[in-house]
């Protein structure tokens, strides 16, 4: 072990219930970025957060973002940005989370309160924001005084940036990471987000890679208004028949993407990858159950998990200015918009991925002889991410599982996309890990989102001895 | 001319402007049905309708059609019915009208308020409802006003039904109708519906057909719940993948229905018929017009007209329970209802189209080997109706026609439907004339529906004339 751990361990035990009720007080405080109402309480909540870390100690500011794109009558909530301790002699590492929160209500069928903390007899905490991302936040404001309280020097020189507006695309972050990443973050060493969550229920994991996301719109339109389908339906073509022709030529139930071109962009697979997918603590179990049904398209874990993780996939989203309402209507819709997204993975290039996209609807769409207009466009691109995991940041975070849980933790990558992680990456041009605190059960974004206990007592034990470790950790790659 | 017809028109040319006014205060009732806040102006109008048929002489009554289904604190709006004569030498007309509305208001782009008559230069009497239904409803009791202050003998026992739920899909009154048919309405010889347009702006028409509607659900559910795109895609087999390539195989560009067997049910054109389209007022200018493009599917008039009326047709109305809204959701829905439905002519046997839907879906289903569930269900049908053009009930009207406007009508057929036609055609065993009063360009539904003076002033002496002449008119099939 390493030095000093125990009596940090002790005195974290000791505070839990200090700690929980930290956990209380924050969720409380429904800060929820998409609603306008609620921007008050996401101020309110950015204050907690800064008044607690000044009270720790920490040199805290919060800094403007200025107006919200779009509803200039808001103020966007500010960034929390906070350094605790400046010895040159230690590493500095870079923590990310965010204080806001999705959007939550009695009505939309929670068992609970969403903002009153409920700790069931399983020790699960239910509340909005519990698992994303109060916890993990408060997990480190919880290491550092559990630190004090035990008399244990704190390993590191800790920089945190903590944003109010995650849940509504981190409206205007980038830009002040990229201003900050050789002012405020200028020391940074290495950077810890703790803002995604275990594979499954037991185990934890490091995560060092992620899909991109390319989404876009194929726009088909024809007459000047919507139409009545019994007057003009036989004598004008129509925009959806056109659409669904077009989105079948996109992927198929197996999920593979028919666009000619797309695949060959994927970086090829090598034997020590394929290794690496077996050890994983995931069967297919779990996903029947994430699920909510057997309709899966792979037999196994390996290919399963390399179908989420290093494989792109497409999915068709859905159609705007169609009729979606419950019921029957009896419209022709003027102009329809499909939209479907391209997760994307290593060595797909955006760029190419698009002309590809071009291409194949252009010509599928000029096979359909169609009076119609086509229209075609890139929403929005985010770029795939995968880390090293044999940097000196990650085989730190690797001991501190193994400490805290006794197991070594599941290497893993994410389908989805955390844009932020990127953008630090770029800024700071240091390692970036993903170090969760929640589990795969956890429901972040759904009714009755909880953190476990466990989860987060022993995650903030994690965080701590993550800091011990990677104070000592010898350079690396 | 018909004798004591000259009277008559001089009476309602000296009485247009008090029509006008007539007209002007049913516009100022906001009679929208779909709106519960409403309801009480639904109402109202039905009294003011009923107390200007009062006051005419005729004998009416305002009957109660119980509680709305769904919406069980409201009660519906009474039908209006009215008997005006009952000499038992003379023949006896009934007349359906609605004195309900579409909704209406200036925030949707109204040019004036909806519910002010407000008459431009060129004699547009714009407002919600002039030309659906209440100009052509007050037409019926404008001829029986001119007739008496003309000292005309009035031709014909007028037997009146008007309701107030029409464009709330006629909520309750199939089951009045059936009920009246040998009660209050079986003295009838004929009927007369003005409830639809003509064909352009300058030629009034008859109408004799309506396509039928059959409205399909196919619904394709897999997941529990909706996931993510980038945690579940490649992994599971999406309900949209599967639903996009069953609606694409449903329809072509040009019209065509795919479904193996529903062209082969449509009656053959025979050479008599095909002569009837050539002399008909309508150019491919027109359609180009109504439409705002020119994504027409036929190169000229009369295959486009056939299309229309006596061809079926197949629209893709849209998806429900997928991302319809504005912007980017990386959403994978669960479950995705697909919306089409087509338009029927004779001799297409309902059930029969929803054996063939049902086989042709679940085939292509079955080609896609999915281990999602697919659910085709008929969510509602209304048969087509042709009526016979040779009857004296379209004769005599078209001998009105000629005596007003100077022309022959156009014969025609809708491609929609208008369900109380059949309704009363089945329940009362007589001849059903549409008698439009309107023109194309009205925009009923839309915003800025208007009715011209024109189409006000000599569609009332149409209707008065229509009256004489079928009282006279020699018996015919």
């Amino acid at each position: 072990m390493a030095p000093n751990l125990e009596p940090f361990f002790k005195q974290v035990d000791t505070l839990s219930e200090s700690f929980i009720e930290r956990l209380r007080k924050a969720v409380a405080i429904p800060s929820i970025s998409a609603e306008d109402d609620r921007r008050k309480d996401v101020v309110r909540m950015g204050q907690f957060l800064a008044s607690e870390l000044e009270s720790l100690g920490a040199e805290v500011q919060q800094r403007p973002l200025g107006k919200q794109p779009g509803k200039e009558h808001l103020e966007l909530p500010p960034v929390v940005i906070a350094r605790y301790g400046s010895d040159v002699n230690k590493r500095t590492i870079l923590v990310y989370g965010h204080y806001d929160v999705q959007p939550a209500g009695i009505e939309d069928g929670w068992a609970t309160d969403p903002f009153k903390l409920t700790v069931d007899e399983k020790g699960r905490m239910y509340g909005r924001g519990s698992t994303d991302d109060k916890g993990p936040v408060l997990g480190w404001l919880n290491a550092i005084e559990a630190h004090q309280k035990a008399g244990v020097d704190f390993p590191v020189n800790l920089l945190c940036c903590f944003e109010g507006m995650e849940e509504y695309g981190s409206e205007g972050l980038d830009d002040f990471i990229n201003d900050e990443a050789q002012k405020f973050f200028k020391d940074a060493d290495a950077v810890c987000i703790s803002d995604n969550y275990w594979l499954g229920t037991e185990k934890p994991c490091l995560t060092y890679g992620l899909r991109g996301c390319n989404y876009y719109s194929v726009a088909v339109s024809g007459p000047g208004q919507d139409l009545h389908s019994g007057v003009f339906g036989g004598t004008a073509q129509e925009p959806m028949t056109d659409l669904v022709r077009l989105l079948s030529t996109l992927v198929n139930t197996d999920g593979q993407i028919l666009i000619p071109g797309i695949n060959d962009l994927v970086a090829p697979i090598t034997e020590e990858e394929k290794k690496l997918y077996a050890p994983i603590s995931f069967t297919m179990a779990n996903l029947h159950e994430s699920l909510g049904s057997k309709t899966t398209i792979h037999p196994d874990k390996e290919r399963t998990l390399m179908a989420r993780w290093r494989f792109p996939s497409l999915s068709i989203h859905g159609i705007e200015g169609a009729f979606s309402a419950p019921g029957a209507k009896t419209v022709i819709p003027a102009k329809v918009t499909g939209k479907f997204s391209i997760r994307t993975v290593p060595d797909m290039d955006s760029a190419t991925v698009t002309d590809l996209v071009h291409r194949h609807l252009t010509s599928e769409f000029a096979k359909l002889a169609s009076k119609n207009t086509l229209d075609v466009s890139l929403q929005h691109d985010g770029k795939w991410w995968v880390a090293s995991p044999r940097h000196w940041n990650f085989s730190a975070a690797a001991k501190a599982v193994k400490e805290v849980f006794g197991v070594e933790p599941d290497m893993t990558r994410e389908g989805g996309s955390i844009p932020v992680t990127i953008t630090f990456e770029q800024a700071t041009g240091k390692n970036v890990l993903l170090l969760p605190m929640g589990s795969s059960t956890d429901a972040a974004h759904s009714i009755n989102e909880k953190l476990d206990r466990r989860n987060y007592i022993e995650g903030t034990k994690l965080l701590g001895a993550y800091l011990h470790y990677v104070a000592e950790e010898p350079m690396s790659e």
